[in-house]
């Protein structure tokens, strides 16, 4: 890792840290931006549909938010980078979702990781290529949902 | 970004760790430190007044604090430098306070954001020259005390 | 602060973030190698043995975390480099463990602050010399099981 490497990995950082303060400011627009027109989008994990190009995850995520307020941290990333435009990331995380009144569920609480692609695309942004979310426990008004035996394995 | 700025990004990162350190550790004349002598602090989204200067938050925090047990994390950090000698940032947040036996209230958790401005002072420390906390959610005794419309957007 | 060792803190941040990955996926042969041969833990806070040698942390930790669900989440890191083979570091923390069916207790959470020390090793690979915890807070079931009067101060 040289000190202009470095430079990049806190590009990309603050690429995530926008990604988490954007969908949760609802700011879906930027929030776009954050990613590659082309990229991939596995959510899985709780029977979401494996979503490609941007488009697609533009389309799914923001009318499911509508009216949820959420709030997305994430924590001590590894990010390496794989040549001067392409890099893989590892973060911890933890979401917190509220429901509107009326709705089925009132609370969704989830820890987990992200494993992550990036590239730098031709306009010299960094964007998220492939997003991958796998979480350790989920509780739905408190009550764990699932419990897979055994997390899977990333990047890291 | 540059290697050099990267480095005074990194401080300020440091800055506000040790302003989370400080109060959760009630060492009140080194978290003043991390102030400003002339900084703004606002966090009247809860009814507090908006403060001015580094003294007026030392004589406001503190003793409400007092025999309170507190927890505060900052999480993906936004810090852009807008010279050499200043810079925005924005934080993450998750705060947890747990009040003295007879207290009205027993507990309040928060998350929300910090949108902040530093200040490199003559002393070549980096402090923090305006602070703004508008949080997202806040629970008291585990029920919601005010759910703004939509969050107020800082610098980022 | 110089470029060339903020390229070390960010190698110790990673090295932090495979610690906390490694014991949450239960990856235990290769959580041994981020400690020293020679590395002491002091998890004494509450009552467990302290511990001189990866081995003894080795037979020591995963045995008890067998069968339990664990979330560990590292914050706001001070890392500071005292020789080109030497740093001291302090982490807030927050964890998370949820014991199997039939256990006595169900749950334990806790808040506070890991005090560090770290070694590059002859191989050029950072490692934990010294592992400090000190928590501020542990609720087992929801019930606080212990209160500090005042936090251990660490390096920071």
């Amino acid at each position: 890792m040289t000190s202009d490497e470095l430079v990049e990995i806190e590009r990309i950082k603050q690429l995530k840290a926008r990604y988490f303060l954007l969908m949760d400011q609802k700011r879906w627009s930027e929030w776009a931006n954050v990613f590659c027109v082309d990229c991939t989008i596995d959510t899985t994990q709780d029977d979401s549909p494996l979503l490609r190009g941007r488009q697609a995850f533009v389309d799914f995520l923001p009318p499911i938010l509508e009216g949820v307020k959420t709030c997305h941290h994430g924590h001590t990333p590894i990010i390496e980078l794989s040549s001067p435009t392409t890099a893989v990331g590892t973060w911890a995380m933890e979401d917190m979702l509220w429901f509107p009144e009326g709705s089925p569920r009132r609370t969704l609480w989830g820890v987990g990781w992200y494993y992550e692609r990036y590239r730098k695309d031709p306009d010299g942004e960094w964007r998220i290529l492939e997003l991958k979310l796998r979480r350790i426990r989920v509780e739905v008004d408190g009550r764990e949902i699932f419990a897979p035996s055994a997390p899977e394995r990333g990047h890291h």
